[in-house]
């Protein structure tokens, strides 16, 4: 149907008849002579119409001053060069004179012009014509490369590609589950899968090894900018095997898809940090390494200060009072500074103190500070040596329970870091591990798993586990990437007795075990082998890649943050009938369990 | 944890020390020298414990003494030279001396013994057991081989693998759609694809060229040996294309992945057959061509016979009366033939009437029929020798309408097949094109299609389709291999116009075809271009590539014919709590729908 794609016409096709398929992206008629630039999924060629030479011009020119938009042509013509080159495409050194144009299908008028910048709603209402245009086209292709590279690594490391269900056992632990109800079995339902889990825990146990799947995982959370309904994951599994072989392992193919993919040269060993370290250096277990700033314990420097919910948290058991030095920060305004307090509000801070460096040859004279009045000069000065202030800077100060102060602490970090552009252009990967195996959940009374349950202690003994849960550490390892938990995973108990021993502290009774996990517990009672396993986030990465902050931008068909996919109008009302064959019925709302 | 897999230790490594980890095959205590069969994903290797030699020996025959059935091992050893050599593994020419064992996980007495022929049940509830063995791993290999060898090709040639959504739109049309509550819209649903067809199509009008994908696919129905409620195809879409682009690529592909994957070199140029002939000569839309037996029409000739059932079909309009030749069928006996004649009832034969030819020169002496004495001398010799018959075949003869008597023959043509072993042992493709557009259904008095609402007609003009609905032909295409349709496509309508046209013809009207398919009707007016494409099923090529008749010994977790997942007890009873978040109820049975 054609000879050559538009995008790649070049000038060794001068003098050349070609035919080209594509769609109108401009259309122009000067005069007589008309310009059609020609676009398909390779690029843009200019195509000619013009009076002069040969027979049957009259109904190229007829045909070209007529087309619009989007219309979907087909060209023959003469390759030429091009008298005044267009620097700005691949093709800019060549024009197409046509010898014939064929209309395949006529564009209606558009409901968004590709060049515009239309609302999010109407691209995704009409995808197909959002999906054409280059930016989009070639962020999806960053998508296809990634994944293209990612299974190529594994392909040659022996890896295995294996396929594991979709429609599978509801497991109500961590998100909520989809839920399909069984035509062929009344009353019951099947799940979808939020991740292989226990599949691929089992496929270890079936002797496959090493394992991998591009996993499709569903959770049926609230959607925000970066979650999905579904989403995808890089799926992998090892027997036989510490957790320092799987890190270095995967370090080893992020390394290589990042180079093969948009061609960035990773550290060449990513630095490492205990979970503990990371919440005390950057109050975050991600924490973006771009942005320089670093916290300051000061409790040790304030406990006895005048300042009340200073000493209080820095003589509480669980408390911390942290500084965070901002440089240049000194310049805030009182409204920006309210704006920084309002952000850390959101994420838990009750106040957020915080003291200027306007001059630092001068002491107290040169703090700006609604708290320095609480401190005595040695303390003032303490902090200020503490934090290696400087003229210019601020200081922000974070008093709470350890977890909460580190965390809104830890959102200010990042803010400071945007707002004073102390954000490094680079990639900066790391590896968190020595995760706590267990959180303590204060309203239910009793631990969750930090990662999930099925990770394995660092302790080998159930008895050790049990004497010391509450500050057991696990093999669980997360790699991090600007600030990305781009793959987490960990080593797996493989032991039943160590498994019953984790559900039973997670509060998970032996008769609920047996329900939802029976079939994890005797497949570990028949020789299950040490394993563990990774999982990265796809469209994060791919998104990451792209240079884009949604990952809507990377998925071809994604669903908007109320759940809904706008081009098919999914989901939607279904007939009473086909709702009876599969014995479930709309809940009417009185009948609500509360 | 191990320098080496037990299946790869070789000569090369006499006098080294190695580490193994594995699973107990077979452990044999000899009167004091223990021998294990240790296995792993590569293979089996012998390890013996023996008392002579080194220290501690008397701490590895008593862990070697001890070791049971699957238990999980990791053994470190000398490899030497073995005194017997052990033709039948891969490694048995050496055998490891053991100098360490170490029990990681003690295995409980198995369910079932690997080496004995368990009930399908319980291999799938215990599945990781089952996978296990041997010839399922390679069974699996060849299924993750297969996959692989496909991706190659395409990424190579410039496919896009590109993922379409698992909660999507219900489309009522073919089989029945699985549903999926929607939290956020009460009352609402999602489905799961029972294919990406609309996606792949809008992704061609999206710009993408050349489309594949990997896609889990999902349909509600009955489940038969050979199918599951969810099953993989490869899918493909290529835009601006022709019918025999595609099909000369992927028949390159399929060549080329068959020498890959088991070293079978498929013919150069596959046959190419229309519906119209394979049901002529074969009585089969998918013809098993390893089976030479043809059909011979035979209503000209007995036409005007005593035998009334031949009269009425031979002289109806849409009658059929067709002889077919069993070479060496003559020594059936009543018993057999009644058996023949059950299987061409199951597939829709009001009877079956049939001719053992005894003694070819003999004329009518040399025939056991009972219908030869209604059937004058002339009548007899002509069918004779239309069908060929020699000494020793018999002739079975149907007479019905076309479709039914092509339907029932063609079934009865592949048991005689391989009733008389006339299946060649060899690999035969071809393609069957040329697919009428629509069957009339005579239940519901209008047209269904007989591919998808979707698939071009060869004409390209509405009127003309409206007028020859009955006769027209589509676009469509099948791959066939020995009597398996392994793929299927067709060229699509890229014409909103022809789209609602076919819509129309179908009895889906206006408001419908906008309800369900109103995003493609829109999509289709913005300049889509021609495109087509086709789907093969991996799990049916997989196990015919694997030599098994069951897709569920290519599937890692399949579900049995009951659509249960016997592993994980899927599906499962769901608490009411659960149920009311997503808005439905277990439908009470007073309140079915009729």
């Amino acid at each position: 149907m054609r000879t050559h794609f538009c995008g790649l016409v070049d000038e060794r096709l001068i003098g050349q008849t070609v035919t080209l398929c594509g769609w109108a992206d401009v259309a122009r008629d000067l005069g007589g002579v008309c310009f059609i630039d020609l676009r398909d999924h390779e690029g843009i060629v200019q195509v000619v119409a013009e009076p002069s030479g040969a027979e049957g011009n009259a109904d190229v020119i007829a045909a070209a001053s007529k087309v619009g938009y989007e219309d979907c042509l087909r060209i023959t013509g003469t390759v030429r060069a091009r008298h005044s080159v267009n620097d700005r495409i691949a093709t800019g050194k060549v024009e197409v004179v046509a010898t014939k144009i064929e209309v395949m299908n006529k564009a209606e008028p558009l409901p968004f012009h590709a060049h515009e910048n239309a609302g999010e709603d109407i691209r995704l209402k009409y995808r197909y014509l959002d999906l054409r245009r280059p930016e989009m086209q070639k962020m999806m292709r960053t998508r296809i490369k990634l994944v293209q590279s990612l299974r190529r690594y594994l392909d040659e490391r022996g890896f295995q590609d294996i396929e594991t269900p979709i429609l599978t056992k509801a497991t109500p632990e961590g998100a909520r589950d989809f839920l399909v109800p069984a035509r062929m079995h009344e009353g019951e339902f099947y799940a979808l899968p939020q991740s292989p889990q226990l599949f691929k825990q089992i496929l270890m146990m079936a002797g496959f090894d090493r394992y991998y799947q591009i996993a499709r995982c569903f959770r049926d959370e609230a959607l925000r900018a970066d979650r999905q309904l579904e989403f995808t994951q890089l799926d992998m599994e090892f027997a036989w095997v510490t957790e320092r072989e799987v890190q270095d392992t995967v370090e080893d193919m992020i390394r290589l898809v990042f180079r093969e993919v948009i061609d960035v040269e990773l550290d060449a060993e990513f630095p490492r940090m205990t979970y503990a370290e990371a919440m005390r250096r950057y109050g975050s277990d991600k924490p973006d390494l771009r942005i320089a700033m670093e916290f300051t314990d000061v409790a040790e420097l304030v406990k006895d200060c005048e300042f009340k919910v200073f000493t209080d948290w820095a003589n509480h058991a669980d408390g911390r009072v942290v500084a965070l030095r901002a440089p240049g920060g000194a310049k805030f305004s009182r409204k920006q500074i309210d704006e920084l307090a309002a952000h850390a509000a959101k994420y838990g801070a009750k106040g957020l103190a915080w003291m200027k460096v306007e001059d630092a040859t001068k002491g107290r004279d040169g703090i700006n500070s609604p708290i320095a009045k609480f401190l005595d000069d040695a303390t003032l000065d303490a902090v200020l040596r503490a934090t290696h202030a400087n003229t210019g800077d601020a200081i922000f100060f974070g008093a709470a329970t350890y977890k909460s102060a580190s965390d809104f602490m830890g959102a200010l970090r990042l803010k400071l870091g945007r707002d004073l552009g102390l954000v490094e252009n680079a990639w900066r990967p790391l590896w968190v591990t020595d995760f706590p195996m267990f959180e303590w959940d204060e309203e239910a009374q009793r631990f969750v798993a930090l990662h999930h349950p099925f990770t394995a202690p660092s302790v080998d003994d159930e008895a050790d586990l049990r004497a010391n849960a509450a500050i057991a550490v696990s093999r669980g390892y997360d790699m991090v990437l600007n600030g990305n938990e781009i793959g987490g995973g960990s080593i797996r108990i493989h032991r039943s007795s160590m498994q019953s021993a984790v559900f039973d502290l997670l509060g998970i009774g032996k008769d609920e075990a047996e329900l939802k996990f029976g079939f994890l517990l005797e497949a570990l009672r028949y020789g299950a082998p040490p394993h563990g396993g990774i999982a990265f986030g796809i469209d994060r990465i791919a998104a990451l890649m792209a240079g884009t902050e949604s990952i809507r931008d990377v998925i071809p068909f994604p669903k908007t943050t109320g759940a809904q996919c706008l081009m098919t109008g999914a989901p939607s009302p279904i007939p009473e009938a086909q709702l009876a064959e599969v014995h479930v019925a709309v809940r009417p709302r009185e009948a609500k369990v509360q």
